[in-house]
């Protein structure tokens, strides 16, 4: 069976790259990283019921499972190039893997990523995903090198996945929203099983950004991890978080925020860069259809604070979560 | 909690290796492959129940999730590298991360294998390794490359790793075995838990095998993986199969033969060589401390025949395990 679900997946995501030098089918790929390249690296897992819900489309776990991985080449301004799929499954199913390869396929093919390896097993359906990407030496985009100062901004808009993802949970539960909400309830749905990695932001970012770091477990614990890594902290305002209107037409600005602070899953990219270069950079990725937000300031000291719409600090109490929280 | 497990087992697996950029920590990790060499990438997942036995020792679990990946890059006739590890585990445990830790670092340190990258989740217990090896460009050693009237040998010993899986599987059910047959089964459970990856071996062969393969399935199985990718056939002689004395300690040739033609796990190598290069083949590998058995031949055709102590064909009905089938 390993054989015919990775061979299935790698039929629909067949990119023709002159440096695979060996793909799927021996014990292991042979690879030519190109000349003047270094390679990055990136694995994540997602759990059924930890990072996707019971009963999720196969074609959206398929998308997201490398979109999280891309996320990670993206924080890092690398170029994507193979990926190797660990793909656990409580039965053969084909119809599961036909979505899933579908989804998958349909990620990474405007990417031209190869899928070079895999293994399928028996049992819990998880899914690890492997990502390799190119950078120049010494140019990768970093989460250390915030400097006090800078410029604290995000791509897109923070918050919709979570929204989603309480969407989701409640469905059944409740009678659903009304018929003019169901387009923002069904984008925010979209947030959170299609994100999108923001690949060629990232690209722009890594000669303009101080540090980076893409959004998975939520603002608040990824700005601190990337002020961690820095010897710094931050300060954002509250007021300046952008938000969807699709957020906005389901929740008010209060109820929006802890969403925008503290939900994982947005797959957007938090930067820093210095302040004489932010209208530049939001020009820059302006030209790739990224909207890109100043939402605040890295600071001497550790942590990350935020101010409210009236300019006192608030007290947090979601900081955003951890799978094994 | 993902970074302090995967922290723990980094620095436990703690080497200086200048082609490590950028380890653990970042959205990524960046290599610098050596030029001149080209990349060769494996990904195995182990399941609890499913490649191991439910209440497996941690640090076999961490040794063995290493060494069926590494045994990839043996069969390649690659120099490993670098590793990424994705742990899924149903709660914290610090207990089995220290074992898990020790049992990883103890096959890793030998080799100079960095763990470079890594993910914690929460969920039914699986690991999957990734493994980087390097290779000259275009060395590696393939599947494919077997020619009619190359010998086939093997390294090591077959069929002990399966017999040591009977073995656990019975535990409780029996009343074991006899005082002087423990340290034959002892051995035994060792092979099955604590594969050595045949590391040295691959390297060996790389200039002077035609076609190799690590025995992960079962020899039938895999050695049929060989021959299909050289679009060839093979004879082997039952009555040549290496089998160790721990295994005829506790099993007559009869019912040690399906262990040797169909058990999985031993994570030995199976190749084909010119029949001239034979001894200077066996000769290489002793001076490794790797034995070397000449079990068959490859003929026109496909498919894997086994002759008998008496000449006849036997009729095989077990043709290695599928963890789907």
């Amino acid at each position: 069976m390993e054989f015919d679900l990775i061979e299935m997946i790698r039929q629909r995501t067949a990119q023709p790259r002159d440096d695979v030098r060996l793909g799927i089918g021996d014990d292991a790929a042979v690879l030519a990283v190109p000349p003047g390249q270094e390679l990055a690296v990136a694995l994540d897992t997602l759990v059924e019921g930890v990072h996707f819900p019971h009963g999720s489309a196969a074609a959206d776990i398929g998308w997201k499972a490398l979109a999280v991985n891309l996320s990670d080449l993206a924080a890092m301004g690398a170029t994507p190039a193979w990926a190797l799929l660990a793909l656990t499954l409580p039965a053969p199913d084909a119809d599961f893997v036909q979505g899933f390869a579908a989804g998958f396929a349909e990620l990474a093919q405007p990417h031209r990523l190869a899928l070079v390896g895999g293994d399928t097993t028996r049992g819990p359906l998880s899914i690890s995903v492997v990502v390799h990407g190119f950078v120049p030496p010494g140019r990768a985009l970093t989460r250390a090198g915030a400097r006090v100062g800078d410029a604290v901004l995000v791509t897109g808009t923070l918050g919709d996945a979570a929204a989603g993802l309480a969407l989701v949970l409640a469905q059944g539960q409740a009678a659903g929203v009304a018929d003019e909400l169901r387009p923002a309830r069904d984008y925010l749905i979209a947030r959170l099983n299609r994100p999108t990695p923001r690949l060629a932001a990232g690209l722009a970012l890594r000669e303009r950004a101080s540090a980076c770091i893409d959004i998975s477990d939520g603002l608040l614990a990824d700005l601190g991890h990337l002020c961690t890594a820095s010897g710094v902290g931050a300060e954002i305002d509250a007021a300046r978080l952008p938000l969807s209107s699709a957020l906005l037409a389901l929740h008010d600005d209060a109820s929006a925020l802890p969403f925008a602070l503290g939900g994982g899953d947005d797959y957007e990219l938090c930067f820093s860069v210095p302040p004489e270069r932010v209208v530049e950079v939001q020009a820059g990725l302006a030209r790739l259809g990224c909207g890109a937000t100043r939402i605040g300031r890295i600071v001497a000291g550790s942590g990350v604070r935020v101010r409210g719409a009236d300019g006192a600090w608030l007290t947090i109490a979601q900081h955003g979560w951890e799978h094994f929280a």
